[in-house]
């Protein structure tokens, strides 16, 4: 019974996100859904990527919190749409939320929308969004363990973004073995390295994006 | 109907729960449950307690993972009864989950159990264990924004280890604004500093160990 009503529940959502995706592919909208530890570097990464591209594409954010709009203050000195989506303790976005939001948006204008997701590293991975492509950021002071411990989320992700690379010299983290561990569970996803603070990588996240945005627009 | 379906599975959870904090108090056990996100230092936290107190007193430890026995197989070296609980991808852990896993052990001679629950900043705070104290660490790297952005596990805290302290001079880091924010959600939660790896804060930890422990066996 529980099993049951657990599918039917997950089938819902997954109608829901099935209609936005469609809604993302007709207008053209590249969403990437971002999942993420809290502090693993989520809203830094919309900033670092608002300051590379807002010149060149309309872009919008989702945020969600359990709680507060600080995020959302945060990205509102972009001049870009923001809009916040406060669950209330929930644990996870769902497409219903994500449905809803975007009626604040303008799908036809808009280029790519980052969704934040909940910083949690468990629940957000069993639920579709629409988004075009799905990304995890795991921050190096968050351990080296963590694909092997957390593999839902990385088995359902695009591309892996090891964050505050910066920190690599003050904490222990082997990436050799977190690209063993989240390829066991996940062999197509790509992994790249980033730092906010200082940089480094950021032109290899940019390229990532404008590669894969161009792949969904061909494909749609 | 949702709403009364949760409130009655929270429910038989708590009369669980409360049926395993009478057997902790019937047996002396001071247990504590660790919360916290992947990474924030739990399993750190309980090692170093175990080096600190393992000749005073007799320490078990129940692990919750999502999957894996890492952080048991780092605990077996101590030679205490360890006792993992793996979820399946479930985010935290449950009454029904402890009290099984309390078969494993033998209560009357227990001093302190440990439940290192799973890494998750949301999900767990809704769930009592029957523990006697619940601790929350928030590590440096996460970021002080967490208690205004994730407040209901600080709610339900009785003390909140802000871990990681190393790492102070390499984070943008406010100590003021976390107790400010942290008080505002629950104006008893204690708060302690501590660096695993430099030791820092780690007498304040003990005493506020021992301090509690003895709280708990004059108020049984």
């Amino acid at each position: 019974m529980r099993l049951f009503l657990k599918r039917n529940v997950l089938e819902v959502h997954n109608h829901i996100a099935a209609e936005i995706g469609r809604s993302f592919r007709y207008n053209q909208v590249f969403c990437v859904n971002i999942l993420g530890s809290p502090g693993s570097g989520k809203t830094s990464l919309i900033r670092l990527t608002l300051e590379a591209l807002a010149d060149k594409y309309y872009i919008g954010v989702i945020e969600g919190d359990l709680a507060t709009d600080i995020d959302t203050r945060r990205l509102r000195q972009y001049n870009i749409p923001v809009y916040q989506i406060n669950t209330q303790g929930g644990c996870h976005l769902e497409a219903k939320l994500i449905k809803s939001a975007l009626e604040n948006f303008d799908l036809a204008r808009l280029d790519i929308l980052f969704i934040e997701n909940i910083g949690n590293l468990v629940c957000p991975a069993a639920y579709r969004l629409g988004e075009s492509r799905r990304l995890v950021c795991l921050s190096i002071p968050e351990g080296d363990d963590k694909p092997a411990k957390y593999p839902p989320i990385f088995q359902n992700a695009d591309l892996l973004l090891i964050t505050k690379c910066d920190l690599e010299d003050h904490c222990s983290f082997d990436f050799k073995k977190v690209e063993r561990d989240a390829k066991a569970a996940n062999s197509r996803l790509e992994i790249l390295e980033l730092s906010a603070k200082t940089g480094r990588g950021r032109e290899a996240w940019i390229n990532w994006l404008d590669k894969e945005m161009l792949t969904v627009r061909r494909n749609r």
